[in-house]
């Protein structure tokens, strides 16, 4: 069972009977229910009545109610308000424009719009490259969306995306100063992305591309990189597998196994597991086999192929493994999943080499429960924040812009994105390192400047960067 | 000669003897050249000599070099560092994301972004006007140029439009709340432009187009306004009628004309221009003639003509006057200029009806010097802050799209531009009317939420607005 989560948190406002015991008994009743108590604030007081806002994190919103109907059967509580925590904090979105300089004098309007203007406008008209310090371009990406694969709920529309990119930007702002603007496009054709994010690519000094269903995203990247001369990086593809290097990087020092001599296993082929492929692959690792819904991915295969599919077949799986999931890991040393709940076996596990790895990122639900697989692993992650070892892109993407942001890089590359897995696989020390400790938390500050360090390091040396000075090391502006 | 600005202001680092006398020989200096000396800092002071940094207001570029060599004479004095304050205020952009709730926390991270937004994401899918509570589309608007015409400089391209955008959309912010992101698009193909903005519109709760060459601008602004539900406004275009109309409503008054027996002239027929023609109309001005740089136009006309200036030689000039400037002056009461510097002089005034209003208002440079032309008229007003009745757009944009925002107008309409324009006038009260005072000024911090209380009032009233509540009539939100 879950626990209870803040996701599904609200706030209730109740007017209790002014007698001893009473919000002891509110307490257990919440208790009772399995509800978890947060802030309990105190609104107003009188002789009869106490009224009291008391915030509670319930499982899902059926065992919200629940809790309410508890709550509403204690002898002295009357049920007021009762606010959803998680849509209250979206009430009219999360970001909003800031000016870095007030307009209040006829001065600050002179420079910051007519007539100053005019020199800065015809600075920049001489030479372009001018508008990565004197405008937003210097700090500011476009968060682009179509839609169509929105978390793992699927096609909700463009409009629907909207909150997802917000948190987004949220994240890129909080994590590592980057200014993210969020995209979200009234269109699933390939042709109509493309043209789109070229139009508007003269304001940003990159482009993330973020829950486009694979394999449009590959296409829609791949054309993106070859005519826009700022960075593109599809954060579904990238980010993941520049988490997943790290935490395998660190696994291996625990195991202490090659990637050379290393057999690796990746159910779901698509946006992240593709492109975790590909970076085991420039990591060294010889020996992957992707499995999908249809089976392993080999040469002979033709069911439920795609172009990017076609490339899996062709470019991995040496040994020419088919069949089933459990066919793949016997003998696999790791088993990276990025596809649904429950697919891995106790069994399965069973037929891996000594010392298995296994990463169940499948969300919300992973592809094994840990508990059930704790015994027969020895080292475990997930996606989820409620087990050790979560793999999560919040690690990569804040940083990585950040890095490609202060390089001015015109590209991104491979080499930057082996730069920040192993930059952030080194976030955890020697003495840190643990099988319950591969991978720093979401909120460790010092990841971002870290993971932009080594991206922008790699910028410079690829000569993908475009700012002469070499960016200060510790990844700060 | 034009006064010293701060949009051509400096900062000159200088070092200066200790010596008894030496800053009055400095600040002497600056002001024989023509400097306006702003402030004064210390920054440091030995025995020898003081450093100091003086910020000094020049003409033009020109002129701040004149006054950087006199100063390179002055006994004592040593010059260190010029900074342009223009070029310094630019640096980075001048505006940012900022995050309306922080997220510090394993809390803040799940409510946020996941797996809480989810359950947004899916009340948004099951109904698309839930983006408009939940998301930033209730309060931000895009502001989309081509970068064809920026300010009077012309095409100078998207990447030298945007600190033009990003001024508008800090004037957005600080004079109205309302969250403008700017969108500067490569290309200025019409068919492109259009399809563009329709493809990112689903994140945007309106889309003010900008700086976009004229005839392009209509087909653009038309096009848009039919597929989308979200309302589009040009600013070029009716931004500057609304001023217009307010000015002219007020100057009306003071020489008790009605707009129905009024001659006006119009000189430009461009965005601008074709607006005020069409509000004036709308207005109840039956007599307008247009002029453009062939003369006028009339139903006779080949020469010059596009789609738009066909319209207007169609629906205009009901005298049919033929020939230049100043012939269609003879006899007329208004002459609102949105054209070139230069090309009114007293006698084309002189030809004019009694108690003449004149409208120059040719940026930098109006069609006539206020100097020249004061004893001749009875109303003077210009594009410019250093004389009376500056008509400026700004008066307008923020208020109008705070008004839509509120209101939740799907789209503009004519309504809405009049209320605007009455609201505008409306804030000159009857004992502050005069011939110097017949526009408010764009610091007067009365002036948005009027407009906007206007539009939303006008919004409502002609079934545009999507709120079904009745917003805030003082037009905050």
């Amino acid at each position: 069972m879950l626990a209870p989560s803040a996701s599904y948190s609200f706030t209730i406002r109740l007017a209790i009977a002014s007698r001893p015991g009473m919000l002891g008994r509110v307490a257990s009743a919440i208790g009772e229910a399995g509800g978890d108590i947060g802030a309990v604030d105190l609104v107003e007081t009188t002789r009869e009545r106490t009224l009291r806002d008391i915030t509670v994190k319930a499982r899902d919103s059926a065992h919200a109610q629940r809790i309410v109907s508890r709550l509403r059967h204690v002898a002295g509580v009357r049920v007021g308000n009762v606010s959803d925590r998680t849509f209250l904090m979206h009430l009219g979105g999360k970001i909003e424009i800031h000016n870095k300089v007030p307009i209040r004098s006829r001065d600050d309007l002179s420079m910051a719009y007519t007539p100053g203007v005019a020199r800065v406008c015809l600075a920049i008209h001489d030479d372009r490259q001018r508008a990565f310090s004197l405008t937003i371009k210097q700090n500011t990406i476009a968060v682009v969306t179509d839609g169509s694969a929105v978390l793992g709920l699927g096609d909700l529309g463009p409009e629907a995306a909207l909150p997802v990119m917000e948190g987004k930007a949220m994240l890129f702002k909080e994590l590592a100063g980057v200014d993210a603007f969020p995209v979200c496009l009234g269109t699933k054709d390939v042709d109509k992305i493309v043209e789109t994010v070229k139009l508007i690519a003269p304001g940003f000094g990159g482009i993330n591309l973020e829950d486009i269903a694979a394999p449009r995203c590959f296409e829609v990247e791949d054309r993106l990189r070859k005519d826009l001369d700022v960075p593109v990086f599809h954060d579904d593809q990238h980010g993941t597998a520049v988490v997943v290097l790290a935490a395998l990087l660190n696994a291996l020092r625990i195991v202490k196994k090659e990637p050379r001599r290393l057999r690796v296993v990746v159910t779901g082929v698509g946006a992240a597991g593709t492109a975790t492929i590909k970076i085991l692959q420039s990591s060294g690792v010889r020996d992957i086999v992707g499995v999908d819904e249809h089976g392993c991915l080999h040469r002979g295969r033709t069911e439920g192929m795609d172009f990017m599919k076609r490339w899996v077949a062709s470019a991995t799986n040496p040994r020419r493994v088919t069949g089933r999931l459990g066919d793949a890991l016997a003998g696999a040393d790791v088993f990276i999943g990025l596809s649904v709940p429950g697919i891995l076996t106790v069994r399965d596990i069973k037929r891996m080499a000594k010392h298995p790895i296994v990463f169940a990122m499948a969300n919300p639900e992973p592809e094994i429960r840990p508990e059930e697989a704790e015994r027969h692993v020895r080292v475990m992650a997930t996606g989820r924040s409620d087990y050790p070892n979560q793999i999560n892109n919040v690690l990569c993407f804040p940083g990585f812009f950040r890095g490609l942001l202060d390089s001015r890089a015109r590209t991104v590359n491979d080499e930057m994105k082996l730069a920040a897995a192993h930059a952030l696989a080194a976030c955890v020390s020697r003495s840190e390192l643990g099988a319950e400790y591969i991978i720093p938390s979401v909120f460790n500050k010092a990841v971002a400047p870290a993971v932009a360090a080594g991206v922008a390091r790699a910028a410079h040396e690829t000569g993908a960067a475009r700012r002469r000075r070499p960016v200060d090391l510790s990844g700060s502006r």
